[in-house]
């Protein structure tokens, strides 16, 4: 079956933890082993893994991928929005995480992270289970 | 089952939409639900997901890649291809693509594309459906 | 099941090949045809495929992440490691590939290789197989 959760984003370029609710919706399958492939169906956005303590490393990672794929350069795209595409695929469109005791198993300081790139808008991922 | 799809480039960098060579496999294998892997079997080429409409954004990505690793950098493989490797492991060797209804479920915007780094070639991906 | 691999890595950076590693697991399993997620529970590695024949490509890959993400570059997460972090997100933090006749099904060149960005320390990657 297949699952959506809607983020909200409130500026240009943005990263959103969203493990607790792909945790809820692992735990609600009731699927005890598998694995979780979480997809983000948008190409100025994206998904990867990273640090869910300190914000800080995700205010890090958007201020570095801003200085390697500046904002403006002239691009021939003309929506103006190329800086969005190139970072969605240099981030990916989909990460995999193990599925064990019906949990989502990530290491101690890994977090799913929504990353918003051309914002704001109202974005959605989509979320598919496998035995 | 796995299946190929044989790719032939023209150039040294270029991307090329493969989504509906993918889907046409999907829709022939008769699978109704599951997980798509889209495999490149190759170290100076890769798959990603991005724009399926105006070709300029396709473009763009090539000249940011190519402005981030530039071909020649003081690399140390003889080769002369580093770049290409380099860019490889940026955008990565495999997406996943749910399969929903017997078709590949994707974003309006996204298309299934491959990256030639050193080309011309003739190129192949793999494709593995997981139910 | 879930297995688990221990790499123990020496530098700052290093990118380690773990091919043979996988391939035993793969093996022991005795499945026979499926999916191999390699999956790294750190934020500060990463998991990629490329090439497993010259080193010098492993070198050039380190330097060119290096010249693109600067070990210092006025990052606000405190830890120092911010570097590391964001050169984890661009190369990923799972691989994907298929298994057929009980083997990993990798192209000529490809090797599956540890990414260390904040080394030296022990590290894990979990395997997790799919039919």
């Amino acid at each position: 079956m297949l699952h959506t959760i809607t983020v909200s984003t409130h500026k240009r370029t943005e990263i959103l933890d969203i493990t607790s609710e792909v945790q809820k919706l692992v735990q609600e399958s009731k699927l005890k082993e598998g694995l979780c492939l979480v997809f983000v169906p948008h190409t100025t956005a994206a998904i990867t893994i990273n640090e869910n303590a300190d914000p800080c490393v995700l205010e890090d990672i958007l201020q570095e991928l801003e200085k390697t794929i500046p904002f403006d350069d002239n691009y021939q795209h003309l929506e103006g929005n190329s800086a969005a595409h190139v970072k969605s695929s240099l981030m990916g469109s989909s990460i995999s995480v193990i599925i064990e005791n019906g949990q989502l198993k990530l290491g101690t300081w890994q977090g799913i992270c929504f990353c918003e790139f051309d914002g704001p808008r109202t974005r959605q991922v989509w979320i598919k289970m496998i035995s």
